[in-house]
């Protein structure tokens, strides 16, 4: 058996075991890990030390060392507040979404459970092991995680740490040693995204290269997303102080961000739409790749009213169309292309998108209710901006990451996307040949039941 | 461009112009498609007797001629019928999951969708393409459909008879041609496995094997199961005649069937567990694949009670210790093991079952929701037997298939398991950086309100 397989196996039992803990028992084991994170700083500190002085002599960049200090200011302290904020959450296990009366004393309940096991991948930041270690254990899930090399150190102490935590309490909380295992070596990723047999759903937290390259190497579920190409289209009815304000947050309020506008789609019909474009440069710095008819008919516009200066041809350039209209510039640029209807920015979103968030800007209910049912994206937007995608902002409490996937978890995920469910059948001795379809006479009753009542018999 | 991904891309079109279709559009067009099937009987038995006797000169099964056989009995009747049933069920489409307030006047809602693209392969019975044209266009999904080599004269005439309806009415409905698209050859579906850009999901409906090589070929979510491998477990406290009901329904009633019982998990602290045994090949002429333990002691409890004779000896056989409880025997054959406690019973179908449907028999509150709580697989049933794993019988309306994933659709799966759900904003112009955590002091409000409310402003 690979040493790929032992960690995977060991897991999906550690997770059949997790499965069965109660609510109180794994927030008690989070609370405990948190108390010895706090105990073992001095001795996490000196392998994050080690970690820092490592990272210089292989001159990383001074702003990748500081990912790497987990010293810095309150960081330490803001991760083990965080390890609490998720035991504190709701349960988000043994939630009842169905509960349906087949017959007098057989009941059908469609229940949330954990979905199994995660393999976890992130890159440097030393903090997400504690994040990851809470949302695992919180669901119920068993976690299989690695992180960045450059933090391997501080990482390893940690694992230490909550293992021996885990370890010791075990008898008094449930939670079984195996539910959280820290890998380190780049070969054991690559032989775990094999373990399909065993590992549920990957998530990776990381650079979209990372997340492409493990999209494309395994045939486990990914909860994440690769791109985050989102567009906003102002149409022929939008408000233009609307469009302004939505644009110019889309876009600037964090370009990195993979909420933020990368695509401006404007119909020309739209009174004085250019507003918008020299709104966005002007305050906002942004430079615009615009199909030659936008560019000649914007900057025809402002010289019509005299208002064209430098600032505004630098920022004007020529797109590439070829690429730019599928590209996260992450970054203070953005393609702008004219469309002539709600139906043609559809259909341009539905082909160039990642399926991440789009947004109308319009006071034509129908044209928006069409964008919203047309769009295919994760998070269809009217009237507001792209940057609402978000777990915090949704009130998730926590976020495990956006998924673009069209199945499973979409959009910005809480800790309902690290369950799934099962049915559960609770009767009284009940054959099914007893009823009509396999050789019986009595018929199914098929009554909705609250979902809210507590299950008992 | 390959054929396979024009097939793709015309599907994912079609697809995106689905998603914008009035439930009323995509039921009326199912009526219409039945009408014209209707009305095209003659035609379709032409292409069916074509079919069978192509069927005959190659030699095919009797069973497998009667499957071609579209004009035996009520057959096409019943085929007409469930379009009609599936057109006629609730739309899965538009359903509000979740409403909350993020502030005045910025509204979240999470509201199922369609998945978008979905393959769907079958075997030989001509009727399931009209199902799963129903299907498809119900949900709001295209579909992209493989029937087995043997009926495809029938499928082809069936299927233009379809798209030909599809296409005189595109401008009264609006559902577009390419709403439902047959391919023929082997080679079209292994081409379109690779097709994960534009297809969602693949849905395969037939055997074993067939799944179980989809699942392989494909990085596309497979929504199926490849075995049915179901338990029961008999624990101490069981009530014997519950027991044997159960046990002889589970394994009885359709050995065929992915729900049959194919383990039997004894407790010998059971008193008078031996029953269960005796009257399962008594009555239902089981074969039991014992463990020697078993078998020495059902066969001394029967010599001793001076019951034992030649039926229940031929009945009692050496189980294959290596393969016999991870088999799906599809036949009155049963693997029978003794376990010592309910925790042995869940590790044991934790290892061995495919995650389908396995059930506790007992009287004992804490064993039943132990085993509810800790067996891993989309069905958990407490005193009732497996068979009743089955979309009709849980009140689905139809069935879509049995699915034994761990994410999005698990168990018996409705039309529900074709929709997804996206996240809609509703707002007023509201930017991310006029709140808390991205530049601004606006707090959200992040209150849940009554998802039975309409949509509105």
């Amino acid at each position: 058996m690979s040493s790929a397989q032992q960690i995977a196996q060991r897991a999906r039992m550690a997770g059949n075991s997790l499965k069965t803990i109660s609510n109180d028992n794994r927030s008690a084991i989070l609370y405990k890990i948190r108390d010895a994170l706090k105990a073992g700083a001095s001795d996490i500190e000196a392998a994050n030390k080690l970690d820092l002085q490592n990272a210089k002599e292989t001159h990383l960049s001074d702003s990748l060392l500081k990912r790497l200090d987990l010293f810095k200011g309150d960081k330490f302290e803001t991760m083990l507040q965080g390890i609490k904020d998720v035991a504190d959450l709701e349960d988000p296990v043994g939630k009842i979404k169905m509960a349906r009366e087949l017959d007098e004393g057989l009941t059908l309940y469609q229940v949330t459970a954990p979905v199994g096991v995660l393999l976890v991948i992130f890159e440097s930041r030393p903090e997400v092991i504690a994040n990851i270690t809470a949302l695992c254990i919180k669901s119920g899930n068993a976690g299989i995680l690695k992180g960045g090399k450059e933090s391997v150190n501080t990482f390893r102490e940690m694992s230490r740490i909550i293992n021996d935590t885990i370890e010791k309490n075990e008898k008094e909380t449930g939670v079984p040693v195996g539910a959280v295992q820290l890998i380190e070596t780049r070969q054991d990723v690559n032989d775990l995204l094999d373990q399909d047999e065993y590992i549920d759903l990957v998530v990776p937290r990381g650079s979209n290269a990372l997340v492409r390259n493990i999209k494309n190497s395994t045939k486990i579920p990914v909860l994440g997303h690769a791109d985050g190409i989102c567009s906003v289209y102002i149409d022929e009815e939008a408000d233009l102080e609307k469009a302004k304000r939505i644009v110019f947050d889309a876009k600037t309020n964090y370009p990195a961000g993979c909420n933020a506008m990368e695509t401006l789609l404007i119909n020309p019909s739209c009174p004085n739409w250019w507003e918008v474009l020299e709104n966005v440069t002007r305050k906002g710095d942004v430079t615009l790749h615009c199909m030659p008819d936008v560019k000649k008919a914007y900057l025809d516009k402002l010289t019509q009213l005299g208002t064209s200066d430098d600032v505004i041809k630098t920022h004007t350039v020529d797109v590439d169309e070829k690429h730019d209209f599928d590209k996260e510039f992450l970054s203070l640029d953005c393609a702008v292309k004219f469309v002539n209807s709600t139906e043609e920015a559809i259909k341009h979103i539905n082909v160039h998108s990642s399926r991440h968030t789009d947004a109308i800007v319009t006071e034509n209910k129908d044209s928006a209710e069409l964008f919203l049912k047309g769009v295919d994206s994760s998070g269809v937007y009217w009237n507001a901006s792209t940057r609402f995608a978000d777990g915090f902002r949704y009130g998730f409490g926590t976020e495990v990451g956006i998924s673009t996937s069209k199945i499973h978890a979409r959009g910005p995920v809480g800790l309902d996307g690290l369950v799934s469910y099962q049915y559960q059948i609770r009767g009284n001795g009940q054959i099914a040949g007893d009823y009509l379809g396999a050789g019986g006479n009595r018929a199914f009753i098929h009554k909705d039941l609250d979902v809210t009542r507590k299950i008992t018999l």
